[in-house]
């Protein structure tokens, strides 16, 4: 993605520009909320470079918004109070070919209420060593905002919202948490995995493909207000 | 679909066979409630065949559920009693790279109430020969049942319920409510073109990605209940 944005930058404007991003995505994980900044020299108005950016792009990456940064010191990524990511769980007994590019396939029977009650143990400030590696410093304490599970039709959609994430975190703890709910784990074990701070005592990592970055918060917004929601 | 259908089952019985089908659907456009059947020689269980297909079919084709046929004159098509379809329109301004295979972007404002007023002209019995060829016969009569929009978040969904439909009908349909939506055709507007029987007087058919077959419906339901639904 970093290479399609930066080449139609550089189509657009003549001068290479290196773009800074909020969140680094995995191969196979999407995201609707991402947000960049990049130093730009441009002539005319912004909705003529969101146009231009949008004509240019492959289908697969659009801009969704533009804006002009007054702070210098604005990084979408250190900048950023928290993140919102979604992974999404098709659960009927048949394959959906309609949504098995943004869904995982879990047709065993899952206990929601359970699902529920161990997603409430990550909530707090915690050593997250045992779902993730951090991706920069040695920390691997995060703060989750927000987590839990809710059922859409033979979909269910996982939210949850922390100050930072680390590597494969969101990934790990929809993997631990599908465990719990197909009863494998009782929501004690899940305690018992989070204190133990050892990678190895959680589950590998769900598939990418059922994993969506939604949003980025700011401590005052986005630069000139948030992007419009696309509600999915 | 229907080469890739009858591969596997050939492989799976050893023997060719064919496949009848309940509708068409054009290149692109999909199928979340096809309906089909098929004389197969298999000496296990349903459930047995029912995995099996699944396992082979490529991952754009799904199997949902298997049923024995008592009566040996039912046939797919001619034994249904009507068919819904559904078509799904991305409104927001810009482009969704998560959307774009199951919606037809339209970013400029659209009037739901006139569209819905212009699809209520269409329900019941009418000539729909402005809005397609028919695929078997001569007559181009047909009974819409339901026809009508609604909002989802910055999803459009238009559902459309009948007997029987012509070749292309939802998609001009569609074209010809968007276009009343825009501003372009007024509700008298379609109703003209409806009594017009003139296929020059309606808008082109709208693209075919954004065009779901849901359901067809049967007298006494299917052989052995309905399939359950995909709930999207």
């Amino acid at each position: 993605m970093q290479g399609a944005l930066e080449q139609v930058l550089l189509r657009l404007t003549g001068q290479p520009c290196r773009i800074r991003y909020a969140g680094r995505t995995d191969a196979g994980v999407h995201a609707e909320g991402q947000v960049i900044a990049a130093d730009v020299v441009w002539r005319h108005s912004l909705a003529d470079l969101e146009r231009a950016w949008n004509v240019l792009l492959p289908p697969d990456i659009a801009v969704r918004q533009l804006a002009e940064v007054a702070d210098p010191g604005f990084h979408p990524r250190f900048s950023a109070r928290s993140r919102v990511y979604r992974y999404t769980v098709w659960t009927a007994p048949w394959r959906s070919p309609l949504h098995r590019r943004y869904t995982h396939h879990e047709p065993r029977p899952l206990d929601v209420e359970r699902m529920n009650q161990a997603a409430a143990v990550l909530i707090g400030s915690h050593d997250f060593a045992s779902f993730g590696r951090p991706t920069q410093g040695e920390s691997t304490v995060r703060e989750v905002m927000r987590a839990g599970w809710r059922r859409e039709g033979a979909l269910l959609v996982f939210e949850i919202e922390a100050n930072a994430f680390l590597r494969r975190m969101v990934r790990t703890v929809v993997a631990t948490l599908l465990e719990a709910g197909a009863g494998w784990r009782s929501v004690e074990n899940v305690s018992q995995v989070l204190a133990a701070r050892d990678r190895s005592q959680a589950a590998g990592p769900a598939p990418a493909c059922g994993l969506c970055l939604v949003e980025v918060k700011y401590q005052a917004g986005l630069p000139s207000g948030s992007p419009a929601q696309d509600d999915r």
